[in-house]
């Protein structure tokens, strides 16, 4: 779904979700109050988590996750909230398990500047323009205290900065990250404190048993006033208040039945989030491919028959898995079938020798492969991003018959696919990710081209030595020659990726033209117009783009808007997203405008203080990732700040009640970030 | 098994092994040929297979894996083999997936000395003192050439310098470890070179497919002659004729039927075989503790109802599994359960509110908890060695209670306690590993004093900082100041174990006194008697040591015999294990003598070309780890070499036909052994 950069298609599926989660309330089976959406920026390739993601980049994640809430929700504002979402994990977390560092005792460390320009957006569109309904804190600290202990974070920045403050608005812990304050992380004296602390930082709900066991010991002990455990009882039974809890059949939720329950819609829908996800890297020319019924097509891989592994990390019970296999034996094809390899960690070549067997007797291959939940998952980061020697191995096989040769990338996180691009006899390569109940329909039909692949990476594919360049524990964005990280995401990232963010290729080709002129704008004029109360919210400009299908295939196409200039703080990065849209069913010769609207935060830079600032300066708009069309501009003036970020207190070492541990407790100083040259 | 140092009890429970084994044969349900033992030395302790292995002392591998080949082949020369035991993984093999280096691609970096010191002996015992029937070459490659494919390894040190030549002798590769010449390892060119590499080299039979697949075509191109397949032939077939396969009912083992499965006899060392392995680590008073049935027992953890768990990484169908909740129950006392917190990779705190609830009410609390296989496994290291904050927040909670409170530390691996040690208010502390089917009976047993523990710890228990002073992938064993390496195992380690090697309490007390005055030893004396072929087996003395139980109960004492001083190369270890035995049911008051047969090659060390030389210098025998009883005494003369090593080849870059890849891939090259600080 990150893949399809289509919001509309989020708000969609969000809906479905929210009617369906309705329907289980009614009938009994499920409560209001969900833990979606997981918005944390997927900045390290190696995160067992990152699949839960939309990618890598803030403004998608941010214009994506307005999306879902939009469907979630059902709006913005609504009389009766549909269900309450969960914006997730508050704040920098984003590792599980690697190298010693658990995400239960793992001290993010984060400069203002970074948490501001790529932490931070995500939750603030959740907290300060969709008006979610919570937001989850998490296992980590950031910067020596426990988010769901931390009032900078949970007052200073959630409430205040962000006007976070309605009364039916609510944060809630991550399971036991109550508990995770006492030990692992060692940051009060008692299991009394911890309570108190998490509580009188404005964590309302614990996941967990930490509130119920100690927080009667805390009371007793004076560390809190009664208002304070009122005020978190108030914000989460007015949650209960806005859901129409209270309210019974006056709520129009009530009337959604099973009916509503795996319907058409929603299948035609999990079909098209499949479909408007699959990106394709590599093309030969030999797809799109017809499969006849008088054609021999073998399908290998570990992921060939893959059903419940489609849906990778957390999932409902579907109606129905389509695997692969399954799809490849509508076409109606004599269809050969084998597993091997098995996966990242099984080697073992036991039915590789069926592979000459069925080769000899194909006419194309297909293998499916990749990543899956055993090696990336809730608690498990991977520790390489490069293909198994097994798995390349049998592409290699494959691919030496000489015969049109498929492969499938598959899993949330990317694997350096390098071997597989410089292969000559490897015709195509698609990714696919984990794309759910009717996967295998949709890639088998995007193999024969009934579906046109439009998907763009929202990852980087980093080659694999990536992961020996920097510790999962650096939190940095930026190159830095000290310590030798080479950067992160395509914004930073200073070495060649193996497919870059936004790459994805088509059946048909495009081309662009941004129907404006290049010219100068002055920041003063621009302020002038500026009334919203966020100020980055004010627009700057709709910028059109006309997008002409200048090949022979019906296809939608993804306009990705890349801001790119000198302007702000140096270092620059290598250039930024400001703004997509996806543009469907474009026929073959038609042309569609992209409505692309940037506002003065698109333009806006973030300095060393976090704070959000319009500088003067040189700016190029690009569309797509090897650009179709540039328009180029300048801002003139002074710099304005649009928005001034809360600083961080002091660091409180021996004035802090709560704060005993220091930065974490002498064990996690010792574990070393590690993997660095 | 291990902790127990008693191997005896390792050739009886071998015998059992062989004796079911035989009647599943004769059933049809299995073949003759095992691969068992791992006898790699547990050298680093977040390996996940180190559980597999008897610990990390070479001395103590050797040991008792000659014990153990006696009881699973039947002697060490039998007309008829009971089974083939394989000692496995020859050799260097002892990573499985850390920090993205994987046991298929890993190149063990070692020299000469470390491996003749630290890695070869267990092997050496198995091909030449044990004539084992198989060895099993491992993922791994050494010094740049795959273990399957080196010619050095499987020919000059197995086959020619330990004389393992009868005709019935084979080398088995681990399972698809052909495959992983090609790849990951990029060793050869091609699939063909790959499989002629091994077969050359001397891997006799492939676990896998790529002999099957790839010799076909190695053989079509002239790459290995018939006659060198032959021999891979002759050396099975023969291993048949040795195990009476064409034998019919000639041979005696063809008689063992079911009901020589599951005997009172197996059953009744199972359980000792868990009991005497039983290690106490800490102990205020408190154990003995009777357990009456008018007591109220609270038993929690994650272990306090294992069943499967208690079998650890390979397993057969037990007939029963009795859990430590099962055996509590037994006792008559009222038991309450709590299972909280779940283990290494489960932080819920969700059933911890019925922690007070048993807490208050019970007399005693039984805390059994740890590793499993969740963390430590075939596949997976640890990556780290602390307990959980979760787990020692309860057992801190149940200890705040300032009832008799026990831990039991379960698990291969070892963790650090520290905080349980130095909590006063856990009275006990028990290492029960995986102990098997009985396993709960005997730590209940022992606790309850039915059992007097004797085991002693088979690895060092490091403070948990360890993982970040030394990566898994340093083969080396001594501390080295360039590295910042601590050293490995107690031979070297200069820091401080939270229980060292060899540390077990009792439930009594013991002195010993050593029957042989220190004096001087000359050189050319002790070699001028010594006729035995390898002169390393040459006695030197018996030392008898008089063990006196001076405490009020019975109980076993495992007489443990280290060497120190200043002789051979510097630097000099901290001591090392020479000999070993356990004496059993001590009576109050009683003495034993435990007669410890010393060696020239007990005396001898090693030098850094690997040869085992007798070197002049000052010795002195020490009887446990805080000394009961000291011999010193001198050896006079000139060294004498015992043990002349074969040198490996010099690197053969550009001469050999298979040595593509240079010393492994650029990938592996680029992995960073990591963790360092």
């Amino acid at each position: 779904m990150g893949a399809a950069f289509d919001d509309q298609l989020i708000t969609d599926v969000a809906t479905v979700v929210s009617t369906e989660a309705r329907a289980f309330n009614n009938g009994g089976r499920a409560g209001l109050d969900y833990w979606t959406p997981n918005i944390n920026p997927f900045k390290d390739p190696r995160w067992g988590r990152g699949q839960e993601t939309p990618g890598e980049d803030p403004f998608h994640l941010s214009s994506y996750v307005h999306a879902l809430i939009d469907g979630l929700q059902g709006g913005f504002d609504p009389k009766y909230k549909r269900i309450v979402a969960t914006c997730k994990h508050f704040a920098a977390y984003d590792l599980e398990s690697w190298n010693g560092n658990f995400r239960y005792q793992f001290d993010a460390r984060v400069d203002s500047q970074d948490l501001r320009e790529y932490y931070m957006p995500p939750f603030q569109t959740c907290a300060r323009d969709s008006n979610v309904g919570s937001v989850m804190c998490s296992y980590n600290s950031l910067n020596g205290v426990p988010t769901c202990a931390d009032p900078y974070l949970l007052q200073t920045i959630l409430r205040e900065h962000w006007g976070w403050t309605n009364e039916q608005q609510y944060v809630t812990s991550d399971c036991d990250s109550i508990q995770n304050i006492y030990t692992p992380h060692n940051y009060t004296r008692t299991r009394a404190e911890a309570v108190t602390a998490a509580l009188v930082a404005g964590t309302d709900l614990n996941c967990g048993t930490y509130y119920q066991q100690h927080l009667p010991t805390a009371y007793a002990q004076g560390l809190f006033n009664e208002s304070t455990l009122d005020q978190a009882l108030i914000r989460q039974y007015s949650a209960l208040v806005r859901l129409g809890y209270f309210d019974g059949s006056a709520v129009p939720y009530r009337n959604i039945s099973w009916a509503d329950v795996n319907t058409p819609h929603a299948q035609q829908l999990a079909y098209k989030a499949a479909a408007e996800g699959i990106t394709l890297l590599k093309n030969d020319g030999t797809l799109p491919m017809e499969i006849t019924s008088d054609m021999t097509i073998a399908i290998v891989g570990d992921w060939a028959n893959a059903t419940e592994q489609m849906q990778g990390n957390y999932l409902g019970i579907a109606p129905y898995l389509h695997s692969p296999l399954w799809a490849a034996e509508q076409t109606g094809a004599r269809v050969y079938y084998a597993r091997v390899p098995g996966g990242q960690g099984d080697p073992t070549t036991d039915d590789w020798l069926s592979v000459p067997l069925l080769a000899e007797k194909a006419d194309a291959f297909i293998y499916v492969g990749g990543l899956d939940n055993s090696v990336e998952a809730e608690g498990m980061d991977r520790v390489s991003i490069a293909w198994t020697g097994g798995q390349l191995d049998v592409i290699d096989q494959l691919a030496g018959y000489g015969k049109p040769m498929i492969v499938m990338q598959m899993g949330g996180g990317q694997l350096d696919s390098s071997p597989i691009a410089n292969n000559p006899n490897v015709s195509a390569l698609l990714w696919g990710g984990y794309p759910g109940q009717d996967g295998g329909v949709a890639l088998l039909d995007t193999i024969t081209g009934k579906n046109s692949p439009a998907g763009r990476l929202p990852t980087t594919q980093y080659p694999a030595n990536y992961v020996s360049q920097i510790p999962m524990t650096d939190m940095t964005l930026r190159p830095n020659s000290t310590t030798g990280s080479p950067g992160r995401t395509y914004q930073w990232y200073t070495g060649t990726p193996i497919y870059e963010f936004g790459h994805g290729l088509h059946y048909t080709n495009f081309s662009a033209s941004i129907q404006s002129s290049n010219r100068s704008y002055s920041i003063s004029d621009l302020m002038e117009g500026c009334m919203e109360k966020y100020k980055d919210k004010c627009a700057f400009q709709t910028v059109n783009v006309d997008v002409e299908n200048i090949g022979s295939t019906i296809s939608d196409y993804v306009t990705l808007a890349f801001l790119t200039g000198t302007h702000g703080p140096e270092p620059y990065p290598n250039k930024r997203l400001v703004a997509y849209t996806r543009l469907h069913n474009m026929t073959a010769g038609s042309t569609s405008t992209a409505n692309l609207g940037l506002t003065l935060g698109s333009l806006a830079r973030i300095d060393e203080q976090g704070n959000t600032v319009l500088y003067p300066g040189d700016y190029a708009l690009m569309v797509d990732t090897q650009p179709l069309a540039m328009k180029n501009f300048t801002l003139t003036g002074d710099p304005v700040t649009l928005d001034e970020w809360p600083q961080p207190p002091a660091p409180q070492l021996q004035t802090s009640d709560y704060f005993v541990g220091g930065y974490g407790s002498t064990y996690e100083e010792n574990v070393i970030a590690g993997g660095t040259t």
